[in-house]
């Protein structure tokens, strides 16, 4: 059994896609960041960082943060969704990484800049567009000749969807053609749509559930 | 051999640090950022994502990009410095995953509105200073009872370093006492001495060279 610390968030709903893949069971431990619950001490000894997501895998009684570490976990623990073929093994992390150091932190510093700054500040706001509009591009590039990131599906498309689906919200996603077909391919996959779905009133899995 | 592709920068240096604690023989390719060199077709063909670093190993013919990638491939090509064991395992690649999804990225956006923005943003300056702050905490409590991030030494440590090295260009950091201690300690290993030096005239190696 996987306890999952998490929120309604792009990184929130990685660990919830991966373990329905995995089709393991799990417990949903609501952390509402919103109210500041992840600075709690309780939290803060899950993770030191004071960010969601976190698991704690109570059949080794191994807790982890960070939602990249967090995939690459759960891919080792059950051989799954990350090659051990050393060639496809080193794509696979290095999208992975990708999203986690680039993805992640632009689209989330525009988002800031455009929904939650107090005041308007056009240099940040067009300094992230720029840098969201080239990352997707980059992704386009790279989705051209492949149907999932790295040609195969693995935890770099799991890592990455929750923040593409974000993407119309911040800057015009319209030219990136290949990506649309890609958020398509991903969309139909059922443990996709539960795992998105986590702690909104339409969510129903047969693995997880709300503790 | 290895094949480096790099410059002078925090993320350039990692791998160079690794290389030079591994004793693997690389050749050093200068990709000079400042004049825009990452964007070159030939250099893109190696990272679409027009970053440094990135590597290729021609013993496998293995071409890999983002520094954190390329830190797991070399510790997996040799079986050091990222332990196989479940428990230690989680916890390197959650600090590794720390410093390339929040120490890098955020210690990043306070060097460029502190140094390279056209104008001055107090907003945007102390976002990032308050952020830099906050992570430099968590790295102290972290480091309070470990003599490396996680214990014993390994890739966590090396990708973290490079980026704390120029804290205190960005922030006041004499608070950070453990942190402190932990720089003198990597200061102090031989390979991270030769691997920093990378593309300086100080540099000198018996392992690597530059091209």
């Amino acid at each position: 059994m996987i306890d999952l610390y998490t929120f309604t968030t792009p990184n929130g709903r990685k660990p919830a896609v991966m373990l329905e893949e995995l089709e393991l069971p799990y417990t949903i431990h609501k952390v509402n960041i919103s109210k500041g619950e992840q600075f709690s001490s309780e939290y803060v000894a899950i993770n030191p960082n004071s960010k969601i997501p976190a698991i704690i895998d109570r059949d080794t009684d191994i807790s982890i943060f960070e939602s990249g570490a967090i995939l690459i976990y759960l891919a080792e623990k059950t051989g799954k969704l990350l090659p051990t073929e050393p060639k496809k093994r080193a794509q696979v992390i290095e999208w992975l990484m990708f999203q986690m150091a680039n993805i992640g932190p632009m689209f989330g510093q525009l988002g800031h800049f455009r929904n939650s700054a107090p005041e308007e500040i056009p240099y940040a706001i067009a300094r992230y567009e720029k840098e969201t509009q080239r990352l997707l591009g980059v992704l386009e590039h790279q989705l051209e000749n492949n149907e999932f990131i790295t040609g195969e599906y693995s935890i770099a498309d799991i890592a990455t969807f929750p923040w593409i689906l974000i993407s119309p919200y911040l800057v015009s996603v319209d030219q990136y053609i290949n990506v649309q077909r890609w958020i398509e391919t991903m969309r139909s996959r059922k443990a996709v749509q539960i795992g998105m779905a986590i702690l909104t009133p339409e969510f129903s899995s047969n693995y997880g559930a709300v503790a």
